[in-house]
């Protein structure tokens, strides 16, 4: 049974609400739809339920400048001015980006040289000085530097409680949009979404599973909570990118280990299919992190969710279609 | 100034709420978006607002199970029993079958041996029994020979009362979904969207502008609303196949001529124009006919509707993704 004072206070749900709030004005409250007849549903056992929240028609494309926007308004406005900058393939900086431009303030961000160009332009056609970098090291040290050297502020991109305070608005919409679930699927990639979604979802509805969903080749989280601490991976793989991050957080892992009900795991192959799903039933076609909880409900909680009400998150994507082709084509 | 006696008894708001609540077990209630940031804003006079109902989200993939469905649940029982029968190169044929294979009767639909083989698959799938034929008098001929030796019943894919009670669903929920808009954008086959909702939304909000969208190679009811009456085309030909009925019908035709305000043209590179920034925008990839109102905010109205609170909608898709391709290609 959840135990509401796991969490800690930053995210009791006046907290929330609050958050919810501050960032109206910049990010859109998106829709949910009961999932249409189709592969997925002739896929899983008869009479189960299927609620999916779009979260892909957020601002910039992803959930993310929930938390983002939501750390930014945290911080005093002399402060704010001084500019941002944060470390992400893809959207992350992205919707640092959105966020900077909203407010009227710089952001400088760090990508990797083999980031999707797609994601490179978008960072930059909304106003983020884009620098590229070799290695995940480089990054971090450059953009360190950079808060030393110009006094901007780090966002960072799934850890702290303002961070879960915002991404939790997608929990509290969903309670307002779905029927009451019996379960719930959220992607893992950092925990930054899942626990915030969760830590909301859970105050609400405390009898609704929450399960995480991680890709098999990055499956950090996965292990940090058999150790009970958080870790850092040499390496990680996934074609879910946006679901890699090398390394779990304290906040953002504790608040998984206290909402979280299990954590499951989908392979390549089964991302791939799931986006061939997705773009058969509702014509979208997503990124395989946006794939991955449908992914886990046709494939490893087939049997066990059947008949069930369950609910899954399109978390957001950023991706050209020829991106999208060049991902799907393995497959084929 | 819309004029609600102008309209007939039979879509008075009270019937259409009344259809709404017979139909709500057989369809659901399809989500809008305030459009996100990218290509589209970036096309159109700044601070236009613009938000979209998403009905491809819809059971079949359009919003025609609406009216299919009040049009079925309006016959005897005994009637019903007999079966239905349609004519349709494809969504109306499938929504005939999702209707039919929801009420548990026969469906036999007629049609066009150039059916994009998707929405045959798509009808068969739902159970419906497809017979193709060469051309569209074969198809109606056909369909009128099965009405008189089996007692099926015809399920028009736009006329009549029952349709656009259905279809005005689509107006109530906007009405529901949006803020007060300016202007909506209804996209014009044979005016049974346009009509119901248009009906729906004029007498909830006179003041908003309704105006139609057609193809240019299928503007019949441009020329209907110029003649004051209906007509029958020699042929019509647009990429927005959906769009492309060879007549108009009395009772839509009426509809529209209470309705509309204005119609407007788009023409294939418009409609494949549009059908690219809904792809970058949001992801999904649509037939042309659901980027007819997207095509005609960025084309011909992007001036006038400039600053304004503006409504488009999606109105269905059923096409592969190799259908997508192949219709986008032209373009490269």
């Amino acid at each position: 049974m959840f135990d509401p004072t796991a969490l800690p206070d930053t995210l009791q749900l006046s907290q929330l609400a609050a958050a919810q709030a501050r960032v109206a004005d910049h990010v859109v409250e998106t829709p949910s739809i009961r999932w249409p007849e189709g592969q997925l549903l002739d896929a899983i056992p008869a009479e189960t339920e299927v609620w999916a929240k779009l979260e892909l028609f957020q601002q910039a494309g992803t959930f993310k400048p929930r938390g983002a926007m939501n750390a930014m308004l945290g911080l005093p406005p002399e402060v704010l001015r001084r500019g941002v900058t944060a470390v992400s393939a893809g959207n992350h900086a992205i919707a640092t980006a959105y966020c900077a431009s909203r407010l009227g303030v710089d952001a400088h961000v760090f990508m990797p040289k083999t980031a999707r160009r797609h994601r490179i332009a978008k960072a930059e056609a909304l106003g983020a000085q884009v620098t590229l970098c070799d290695t995940q090291s480089e990054m971090f040290e450059r953009a360190e530097a950079l808060q030393q050297s110009e006094g901007r502020t780090f966002i960072h991109p799934f850890e702290g409680p303002l961070t879960l305070q915002g991404t939790a608005g997608v929990g509290l919409e969903i309670s307002q949009q779905m029927p009451r679930l019996d379960v719930l699927l959220l992607p893992i990639g950092g925990g930054g979404l899942a626990g915030g979604t969760g830590a909301a979802v859970k105050q609400i509805w405390p009898d609704t599973n929450i399960i995480g969903v991680e890709p098999q080749g990055a499956n950090t989280m996965t292990l940090s909570l058999q150790r009970g601490e958080t870790m850092q991976r040499e390496s990680v793989s996934s074609i879910a990118d946006s679901l890699c991050p090398p390394k779990t957080e304290p906040f953002s892992f504790s608040v998984c280990q206290a909402v979280l009900d299990d954590v499951v795991l989908v392979d390549d192959a089964a991302l791939r299919d799931a986006m061939g799903v997705i773009l058969a039933d509702a014509k979208l076609a997503v990124e395989p992190a946006a794939a991955a909880t449908i992914a886990a409900l046709k494939g490893p909680l087939r049997e066990s969710l059947g008949g069930k009400r369950v609910g899954v998150i399109c978390c957001g994507t950023n991706m050209s279609l020829d991106d999208f082709l060049e991902v799907m084509a393995v497959t084929a």
